[in-house]
């Protein structure tokens, strides 16, 4: 199977930019599934019903959020109604929405996508370890259990990432990082079999500080008093993810490609 | 001028992989001149005066360092007799050795090298915004000035790299990350003629996390009781850099290119 | 001399608490000098205009802030014509307003007050222990130099505010901490003759969070999701500061007495 | 019933003034219970199972550790065996050692400790808010239930251990912190009838840093260089606490009072 990912979607740049080139790219890559990660894509903080409606539509099959899952409130009603929207697995029980879901694809296929959040650097959470332990005693991947599993590990520090990567490994087709914004050139298939790298890179405007206006983003590091809001970038923006392809039997990868489209970054197409 | 940036090496894996390969890089990419970050050389923290005149013997002009720095405590003394060696330009005053350096080249041309440590996620240091405008008022680039500067951004947020990538626009010909130790996709040259990439990456063992030993590094995030010390992955290491080429007159880069040699990642060489 | 400090003053219960009873305090004190952290006082979050002006027509002599000094911007373009309101002294250079100021008495006495903020656990700025250093070159207290000299630390690690405690001990009448919103209990004259306390508390309602109302406060510990917003809690306010005496000549202080006075916590008047 | 609990005892300044004076304390306030936080009690770093053994057999009934539990590794099989000795409930599943206990005293009656940490500025650990309303659904106070409950929260944040309070507030006798190693002057019974303390503060030398000595300390926040280890101030000790009587039948808290006994702080013996 070909599995797509793309990371987080900032603001404008970054949804412009896949509605306007997601056909082009089911036409040319066939993926037989896709995931997006959207925590950015509503003004550059969270999301809204109407944007992930839109991903839907362009052909999008899941949605991924991150640490501004609930930036905008409307999504919280819409996520407990919507199987193809979710929030990391590892907030506390009781939140809103779920962090795995197992997707139903053509010829009886099946394909599990879970996200977990990091704790390092980042807002106190549940154990994202932990969390994977459990809900990988009831979702196997190979003869009898899903065909691939997607995992989006969205995180600040590399080392968690990683750590993540190598608990995982050979139990999941995938471990994608997002949340860090800048695609990392580190793809590559463990020794377990599984495909990893430590980040998707956003899809946005790379002339910009992660997706975001350039001036007010310097302004916060240099001056500690109140300056413009930060907004989203708005040059043309960059689509950057992942794609791999499994094996069909076992679902391990078989092998991992960067994507990335667009200007500014090397322009990448998985051969 | 080309010039060539060597991203964290990490414990015998990265130094073995220098020492074997710089010969055979310096003879393919004829650099004008090379800098490479030793601050997890030794044992993966740290370095000491033996391993940094290993990596000045073996081509390397300018070695940085890190947030572990000082960890080998040898080095206090050896890096305020040794100019080549340079810790981050916004330590406290009185920090011995220095942040900045002017290098002499062969024709009469001089390279700058600076380091900065970011603050978010970070130790509290004093301002690396400020400290740059400060050294940036005596050091320029271009005709009367140096040939060429060279910024090492030792920093956790990707967001904080960028930010400064962007204040140095124009003024100095590169502006890199290291820290992460994993290497980002993102290399571009800024709308102002700077070269710019997120994260150099790390010289060292990729079947690891960022560097170190499997085992006790999953071990640190998973279990809360003392376990097995963290110390260098052992197998074979990967390379990891990014070289630019500058305008001769401006300082300006022309040309940015990531370095990647060895196994598990893609390699790559400026084509 | 008298010196009165009274605590972070959280939103209208505090401020109730302040104007109520500034007259009895004054009058049963006789304080030479009052000086108030109002960082919190407006809605529980920053300081406006008219909330300030209030404090000094109820008989504040100075009044300081904090880490959210500009959560109201108007605050901007007052502090910069308002000597009696200062803002931390490790701000980056070219913050409006100042750090540190003298304030001249009857019969030719003068109080120096400084704030700094830490840097444990909090946003990055400048170096506290640097930047008083500098700005005690040119203040100092006894024959010739000020009267007497407060400083206000506001921070969130004790181990910060007991290390400038000691590094300041001699040299200043009284260090006092601020930002916890809980007073301590031990208070002491450090052996160089400085009156230290690691927090002064805060004005305001006990039965709460910090100030703020209880249950959006718990919910922001215990669920991810957004909840009602954090506002100041509504009881009845407890004011909480500290009494110094000094010595005429040296500064020095000679004794150190807690003030607590309203409901919950067990009220304590310098004897 | 009468329940004494005791902070942080740090090196020997902390253990020798315990060992001097818990007989003393015994005679002249009758507790039936002393918990004491022994997390410092070895070298200022963790706990010894020697030193363990002292203070039970000085008189303390419980010993609570904190995020120095494990600074020596000797205390990990010795936790297994003694069931006085607490580490917080909330480290992960698998980790040696308890979080709560109940333990029997004379005439039937029982006392049941717990501790937990807080994760705000912390390590990443489970939510301590969900860790004790789990254990709380199995251990009930009052008729059929222990007698009391005495919950140590060691946290940093004072938001955190009154956001804590509050929610435990009728259900346990004393909430009382730990870690800030400052005595809190905000003693109060919360309105359900739970006595709380933001921080009992530490059993050491209060000529210090925290308990430790003041040079190494100042040093680590000024200079970026190694310095002297961090170790232990070995002025005299001085005891801090608090003791709280309980209804015999509802197990609240009916009277809360501070103790302080030594040098330096304002001695003060529950009245
Ligand atoms: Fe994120
Ligand atoms: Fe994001
Ligand atoms: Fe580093
Ligand atoms: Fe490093
Ligand atoms: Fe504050
Ligand atoms: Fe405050
Ligand atoms: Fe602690
Ligand atoms: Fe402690």
């Amino acid at each position: 199977m070909r599995l797509l990912f793309l990371g987080d979607v900032v603001g404008r740049a970054g949804r412009d930019a896949i509605l306007a080139r997601m056909k082009d790219i089911r036409a040319r890559l066939s993926p037989d599934f896709v995931v997006l990660n959207g925590e950015n894509a509503a003004h550059g903080f969270g999301l809204t019903p109407k944007v992930c409606d839109e991903f839907f539509a362009a052909g999008v099959d899941v949605v991924t959020l991150g640490n501004h899952a609930w930036d905008h409130r409307e999504i919280l009603p819409y996520i407990d109604s919507e199987p193809r929207l979710l929030r990391a697995l590892n907030f506390p029980p009781g939140t809103p929405g779920k962090g795995s879901g197992v997707y139903a694809l053509a010829r009886g296929r099946r394909v599990a996508v879970i996200q977990v959040m990091g704790r390092l650097f980042m807002d106190p959470l549940d154990c994202p370890f932990a969390a994977l332990e459990r809900e990988l005693t009831r979702l196997r991947m190979g003869p009898g259990g899903v065909d691939a599993i997607i995992v989006d590990v969205h995180a600040e520090a590399s080392s968690e990432k990683m750590a993540l990567g190598h608990v995982l490994d050979g139990r999941v087709s995938l471990v994608v990082g997002t949340h860090s914004h800048i695609p990392t050139a580190d793809a590559q298939i463990l020794p377990g079999g599984t495909a990893y790298l430590t980040d998707a890179g956003m899809c946005g405007d790379y002339d910009s500080v992660i997706g975001m206006k350039k001036g007010p983003a310097i302004h916060k590091f240099v001056r500690k008093v109140p300056g413009e809001r930060l907004s989203p970038s708005e040059g043309p923006g960059t689509i950057c993810g992942v794609m791999i392809e499994t094996d069909d039997r076992s679902g391990q990868a078989v092998r991992v490609a960067p994507l990335r489209l667009g200007p500014r970054l090397q322009e990448c197409w998985p051969g």
